[in-house]
């Protein structure tokens, strides 16, 4: 492991090895630190939703083999809400675009095995300590590996080490600025063993709570059910689960959903958040360090994706010309789509769900705004763009700095 | 005054006007009972935007040539938000439509004249007391006029009386299922002698408040302020109104907002408000009678002339075939309309307010969305389509009748 660097990077989810791959690709030197292990990274269970843009960049980073050979191509997803159905088609709706179903575990795992095998150098098991000198111009990540402590200094750190991660902690009190909402509700997900009822994602309203049902491959599927913040999986037995998903996707007509052995159950809290800006002197934040989503909308992987993608052009640049233009333009040019996509994800979020506190007023207006999206061709294409992703870079119609706080 | 008549209309406002006029001119008898004096109906300042299908039924209904010489027809609204500009261009996104900037006095005026010239009866200062005998064949309205109580029997009753009526006490207990919101903030209207400083009309998102410029001619200007609930106009002398206003309207590059004598000021509630069904036997519910919008969305007097005109229609159809086909239909036919107009009022006035109580997470939610119709040509023509208005039977799409209550 060299003792100094171009980039630091914090965290080997797939944002730190995707930025990892593509600065590998353009000559920019760089070292992945990541706390965990292999195995756990490999088998984190996350979204499986790629928008074509990120199915693009994964095929110029060389990880589309797999992908291309195993990936679902969809076009388009269900609502499903008063016990009807309709289908948001995107190709008609959103220009020919479709999106890819391929679960995160298997693009970390494509990203690894590229890694492993042709470098830059990744290293599991080391645990970041502290982020130090991002006002400097060398800053230092000091970590700790195989029971010693360690340093690794660089020209730029980028903290790609999610929510809780140490690098954001790295800017001093008063140099970020985050928003921030939490949801009262929870998902409870499950992985069974059998082939998905649907071929294509069902997202349900209902009067007892949201559900999905998504898949992870012909042979598995990925359902998804509302439930209270807090709640135990010992409360879910397996057939409990079923029962609920049975009565939540309920439509009037022809529909069965078929149950099978439960493989893994997990609760997924809810969060919106943001920190602006993106960047502090050397230290360039991506993915989830800089911004949460709640996952209704399958926006998180796929921010991720186009901050690193966004962010390796710069620090190409950089490397090619010396200049820093793109460098220092990455936290307005990435910001206008974290909002975009925050708003949406919000949108989809509290569209579907059903919150304990609404008013009976409130879960008309939802129907209204799902049967508007059924009537509605703009209302449709306005969800189909967004799902399937905007453009890398929008055009320059949302401001990235805050407003001043509302007066009463 | 009969004794007995076809249709009992109660309220003289401009839903049970355009009533009266529709059904006069279809060959069907009716009474319209105001408790109110002319002056005070004439006088009544309300909305001013009158929908292309609310145009072309006063046109049909004889009431078209003032608003055809004095209406000025308006092809766009403004948006401003984060001190930027934005028009939404009604004709380009909205296949050719416009609204028309009339006032309700102005219609009001227009109807009353109408009616007192070629009937059917109207009687002023007629106050309502109760409607009884709606589940039989023959309801009844009892009355106070000119000192004495009086009865009015008929074949229906029309409940034009608007939110605090009597006509909707006549349901008995557990008939009608009642949706309701408040809104954390009220409006301060005021009029103004002075030209409009905009050529349409500004809403205008600020971190201070939402703020409408409108107008009622092009010698007179209705202005708007968000304010706290329970605000006494006391507080707000003049000065402190256009210096608000100002504030509110700032934007980078020119514009200015001209002053003038303020001759009225008056504080709006909001609410959203519905009740189901819009009939109980021989009782039906007309306008703000059966749902209240908040203002933003200008939606509350084309919904009351949507109503009356799908009413009519079925009276006349019942009065030419025996047929009550259509006025079965009237609740579920209007509750559509009513339900879409109810969730675009929500959204126009949840994106441009200030909840005092809303998080900068939210607030840069409202950007967000309101650059994101600056930005999306499909979120634009969203817009317009619902501030122009739907057609009058709107697709099938959105049901009428109550799911479920939300389980927690």
């Amino acid at each position: 492991m060299p003792e100094h660097t171009t980039v630091a990077i914090v965290g080997g989810g797939p944002a730190g090895l995707l930025l990892a791959r593509l600065l590998h690709l353009r000559g920019v030197a760089c070292v992945v630190l990541e706390s965990r292990d292999r195995a756990y990274v490999e088998q984190r269970q996350r979204a499986g939703i790629l928008e074509q843009g990120t199915v693009d960049v994964l095929r110029a980073a060389g990880a589309g083999d797999r992908l291309d050979r195993e990936g679902l191509v969809h076009h388009g997803i269900e609502l499903r809400f008063d016990r009807r159905s309709h289908r948001i088609d995107f190709p008609a709706l959103a220009d020919g675009a479709s999106v890819t179903v391929y679960a995160q575990t298997e693009v970390v795992k494509d990203l690894i095995a590229l890694q492993l095998a042709e470098g830059p150098p990744l290293l599991f098991g080391a645990e970041v300590l502290a982020v130090e000198g991002a006002d400097t111009g060398r800053p230092t990540v000091r970590y700790r590996s195989e029971g010693r402590d360690r340093t690794l200094t660089c020209d730029y750190v980028v903290g790609c080490d999610g929510f809780h991660g140490v690098a954001r902690q790295a800017v001093p009190e008063g140099g970020l600025t985050t928003y921030e909402r939490e949801y009262p509700y929870s998902w409870l997900g499950i992985l069974a063993d059998v082939a998905p009822s649907c071929d294509e994602l069902i997202y349900a309203h209902s009067p007892r709570g949201f559900a999905l049902h998504s898949m992870r491959s012909p042979s598995v599927s990925r359902l998804y059910l509302q439930v209270p913040n807090g709640t135990d999986v010992a409360e879910w037995p397996d057939e409990r689960i079923w029962d609920e998903l049975d009565a939540r996707f309920a439509v009037d007509g022809p529909w069965r959903l078929e149950r099978g052995p439960i493989t893994a159950k997990s609760v997924l809290p809810m969060r919106s958040f943001v920190t602006e800006p993106l960047r502090h002197g050397r230290l360039f934040l991506a993915g989830d360090a800089a911004h949460i989503v709640p996952p209704t909308g399958a926006k998180g992987l796929n921010l991720a994706a186009a901050d690193v993608t966004v962010l390796a052009t710069a620090f190409a640049e950089l490397h090619d010309t010396g200049s820093t233009e793109l460098l220092d333009a990455y936290s307005d040019t990435c910001l206008r789509r974290v909002w975009r996509a925050e708003h949406f994800s919000y949108f989809m979020t509290t569209t579907l769900h059903a919150d304990p506190a609404q008013s009976a007023f409130e879960t008309r207006l939802q129907i209204a705004q799902l049967g508007r999206i059924a009537d509605s061709p703009h209302a449709a294409a306005e969800l189909a763009e967004n799902y399937v992703g905007l453009p890398l870079t929008p055009p320059v119609g949302e401001p990235t700095r805050a407003p001043a706080a509302p007066v009463g």
